[in-house]
This record gives C-alpha cells, structure tokens and sequence, in this order.
C-alpha cells in the first residue's frame, strides 16, 4: 500500500495538456454509461461552516477505482489555513484492497476540476474565442483560467469578484504574460468583454443575467455543487442555444439545472447531452458561432478515479511515497 | 496527520468491555439527533463479487470525526486473500483537515460490529439467558460470539453454517472453553437450544421462521445491510414482542425491516425506539422474561466515528504510527 503526500503529487502531476484526454476519457466512460458512481455523500459541518463530500466511481474495465474525501471549511483562512482539504483512495477493483492513499489536501480535486473547464472550453466555445472573463478570486478562478489557456490563446482577461483586493492579488499573478488585464466593476461589464465566462464562485444567489451575455458566448459554470448554490438565472439554461451537465444526474440535484426545474423553466423528462457524449462525438457540440453554450460542472466520481490512477502510476513509476 | 497500520490497531484495540460504553454513547448521540449521518454510499462491482460500503457520521460536540470506507470482496477467499478490507479516516470537526489514516484493513469495523451486539444482547436478552445460537460460521460469527460472553455467562454455544467444514472451525476455536459445543443439522434445531440468537450471514432468504422461536428468545440479526439481504422471515418482526432497529432510517431501507415494510406486515407509520433510545433509558428495553425481541443491526456510521476516535487517541497516547 503506497501513501503519497501533497509534495510528491504536486512535483510530478501538473495542470496541463497530458491530463485533457485522460478526464475526457472519464466523461466519455460516464456518460456510455459504462460506470457505477453513486451519488455524492456530504457531511455538513454548519457550526464551522464547514462541509465534506464522498464522490466515488468504477469505471468498468480499470484495475482500480478512486473513492475521494474533499472537505471544505470556510472559516479556515480567518485562522491562516487553506478551505480546502482531502485525500483519495485507490481500492483494487478485483479485491478490494486498498492500493494507495493519496494525501493530496484537495490539489488533485481542485486540478481535475480545472481540467473540466478547459475540456468545456474546447469543445463548446468558438475556436477563435480570445477573451475569458472570471467571476471570483480564489484558487478554482485562478485554477480554470490556466487550464482555459491550455485550449484557447487568451489575449484579455477580465476578472469580477466581490472582494477586490482578491481580484487585484488575482490579476497580479498574471502580469507577466503579455495579456490585457482588467478588473470589471460589475458581472454586466465582465459579459460585455468576454467570449468565454467561467463562473467560480460560492454563491446563492445568480451572479449573471442572461440579457448581458453577447452571442457566441460559452459560460462554465463550476461553482454550484449543492442544492443552494446559483450562480446564473435560471432563465439562462431555458435561452441559451446549448446546455451541457457534466452529469446530467448530478446536475438536476446540485448544480444550476436543479434551479431551473425547481422554477419550471425546464422539464424533468428534457434529456441534454452530457460533456461525456460531446466528447464522444464533436459534431453534438456547438452548432454556430452565433450560438450560447453553457456547461454546468458538479464534478464527478470519475474525474476523480482518472486522476488518481494518473497519479499512482506516475508515483509509482518515479519510486515516490511510503509503501505501508 | 498520523497514518496507523492494523498491526498497530490491533495491539491495542481489544474487542473487550472498554469499548461498550464508547459505542453505547454513540448510539445514544444518534438517536438523541445530535449526529449528521448520511445515508451510506455503496460502490457494487458484480463482475467481481464486491462492494465498497462508505459511512460516515458528525457527533455533534466532538472535536473529529470518521468517514470509512469497508469493502467486502467475496471471492477473495478463493486467492487465499480476506473478503473484509477498509480504512477510516479521522477529520477535525472544525476545519475539516486529516488528522488520520486508520489502515485498520476492516479490523475495526468487525471490532465495532461486534460490541454492537454485545450491547444489543445486554439490553434485550434475559440476564439469565446462558444459551447461544450462531448462524454462520465466518469472522462475525465467532467475534459476536465473544462480544456476547463479555455480557452474558454463556454455558452452551449451538452453531449452524451451510458449510460444515467452517462450522467445525468455528467449534474448534471455542475448545479450550468450559462450554458445551453443538452443531445443529438445522437452523430450527438451533433456535430449539438457543436463548441468545445471532444471524451472521449474508443469506438472502430468511433462514430463522418465527414458529421454532422459543419464548423468551433475543435475536441479533446483524447480517442484512443491503436491499437483498435477509436472514429472518418477515413475519418475526410483526410477532415479535418488541423490535429494535440500530437506526430505523436505515434499518427499513438495508436491514431485516426492509423487508417486513415490502411485504406490508408494518407500517411505513411505525416509530420503533432505537438501540440508542433503549441504552438511554433501559426501562424501554425487554419488558417480561417471556418476550421474543429482536434487534436489526445495519451498522452505523456512529459507531465508526466512535472507534476511530478512540483509536486514533490511544495509538497517539503511545507514540505509535507515522507522522506525516
């Protein structure tokens, strides 16, 4: 049994090109339906604000699946610590036994999160797309503009957050590469700049209306998780010319489709096509360059069972981690 | 964050009465309300006969928390490996960060099954009862049948098992005692010498029919923790004088309650007291020396959270494990 800590992970899995097809593929298991991933278990820690979710699946085939724990506590940061936390399990599909702990404090999470938006990108913004605008500052902003420039060649950016200092600290971080930076002063000036939206954010309430968005817009909207997060209107899925859900399954309970069946504005019985069936076949994607596309990711089980098995082999090949 | 290995846990965790009042108290939280338990995420893998059962549970008040994660892999034995396997992972409440990887490869969850019983026995059985009948001859079997001798003066022990072989085992590991050993041709002939009843099987047809029950009868049914397990005719939980679920939520969707509601013979209305209700005041438990009680045993994330915590405190008090 291999335990791995952060520092190995981190040094020898990164945020790019090599992990775009090995998420793909996970999505495309999904969504052939070719998988067992029940649904997400959450533990709500209210007093401390704090939550931890279970995602798991078994992509049929693979010699081991990943059951993940990714916690998140917001009042973390007032005390100097990182919101986010967990580790990953790697069982043995034929036994059960397991084969590794990886203990990576939320980076594979937060990297095959990133890797989502930019295989969302791909497939579903207009090619020539060159302006990206980011709502919110934290770790997943930063995290999805840098996956988005593995598929895009990005020339502005623009970034919204409520707090501003963040989106400033946000902004800096990109100085040195040659890319116009701007910080909106609203969501409406942010969609008036931008070809692709990703909105990453905690929120409860919509951040965007559809009215703002131009044509041939792509919005990824990653930061519903959970059945009272919203970060766009409703209204937006019933308009815009393409909705894709990472799951659909996950998306009509936790992300922003629950919102617009809970307000009647989509039927229960309208079947989309998820990431996993584009990515299977291109030609369901985007149909002009006119159109707005939207992807609603929860994150799934599978992104995190490719992961984890990425990095146990890379470790394990590279002699890393204590074996136990 | 501290990493423990099952020969650590097992050299200092004891299936002894130490660990009664620790998971009694679990029980108790649990039925109090002051606990967040989501329902148990299962992972089946048919092709290789194995499951990945994941629970979890916040006492609310207590400084950690466990989410575990027991496999059962049942053609492992056919390698010569285990069919039992399982880690648990200790949290802190407040900010969510590992404070420990439990490697206790299911040891654990067989430890915590077990003082489940031993409680169930001490409140429902007659104090007097000194009979016993074991249906199943695997690893539950025989730790049952100790977590019972820590509450009951046992004097004859009856064992039934389809396979004989394991069934004589079973005996043989008893020998050195000063017990009177049976093996019973039929669960009936059991049920005739028993006064103290354990189903330890993961049988999906009812093995125990009410009419061979004996009056003054207690029957600790712990095998059924999926929709198609069940081990007790239906009808037992309708005559019965008294049922006892570990946790009605999840008795009437996995355990011997499941079943009983399908069939109609109880209410989906029926409020029974929990084990932990019981504990908290016994005056609800066994009324009369005649009574045929019966206790439903699925296994609560509870009483995960309870062992862990005291194992992961134990283990630090003596320096054992490694720091990571």
């Amino acid at each position: 049994m291999l335990i791995l800590n952060k520092n190995q992970i981190i040094q020898h899995v990164h945020l790019n090109e090599e992990l775009i097809p090995i998420i793909e593929e996970a999505f495309v298991s999904l969504s052939k339906g070719s998988v067992m991933m029940p649904p997400i278990m959450r533990i709500d820690i209210k007093k401390y604000h704090g939550e931890s979710d279970i995602k798991a699946a078994y992509i049929e085939g693979l010699d081991s699946f990943a059951i993940k724990i990714a916690s998140g506590f917001f009042d973390n940061p007032k005390i100097g610590l990182p919101s986010s936390n967990g580790l990953m399990v790697l069982l043995d599909s034929e036994t059960g036994i397991v084969k590794s702990v990886l203990l990576d404090e939320g980076y594979l999470t937060d990297t095959r999160t990133a890797i989502a938006g930019a295989i969302a990108t791909k497939y579903l913004s207009n090619q020539n797309a060159n302006t990206v605008g980011i709502i919110g500052a934290g770790i997943q902003a930063r995290l999805q503009l840098q996956a988005i420039m593995l598929v895009r060649k990005i020339n502005k950016i623009t970034v919204w957050a409520r707090d501003k200092i963040k989106a400033n600290q946000f902004l800096d971080s990109f100085k040195d590469l040659e890319i116009d930076l701007h910080m909106a002063s609203s969501c409406k000036e942010l969609a008036c700049l931008s070809e692709i939206i990703v909105t990453t954010t905690p929120s409860k309430k919509p951040l965007l209306e559809f009215d703002w968005i131009k044509k041939g817009t792509h919005i990824t909207a990653m930061g519903s998780d959970a059945e009272h997060k919203n970060e766009i209107d409703p209204h937006m899925l019933k308009y815009c010319d393409q909705y894709v859900p990472d799951n659909q399954s996950q998306t009509s309970a936790l992300g922003e489709l629950h919102h617009a069946l809970k307000k009647n504005l989509i039927s229960s019985q309208e079947k989309f096509n998820d990431l996993g069936d584009i990515i299977n076949d291109p030609n369901l994607g985007r149909k002009n360059k006119e159109d707005i596309t939207i992807c609603d990711l929860t994150g799934t089980g599978v992104q995190d069972t490719a992961i984890a098995r990425f990095t146990f082999n890379l470790c394990k090949k590279n002699n890393l981690g204590i074996n136990i």
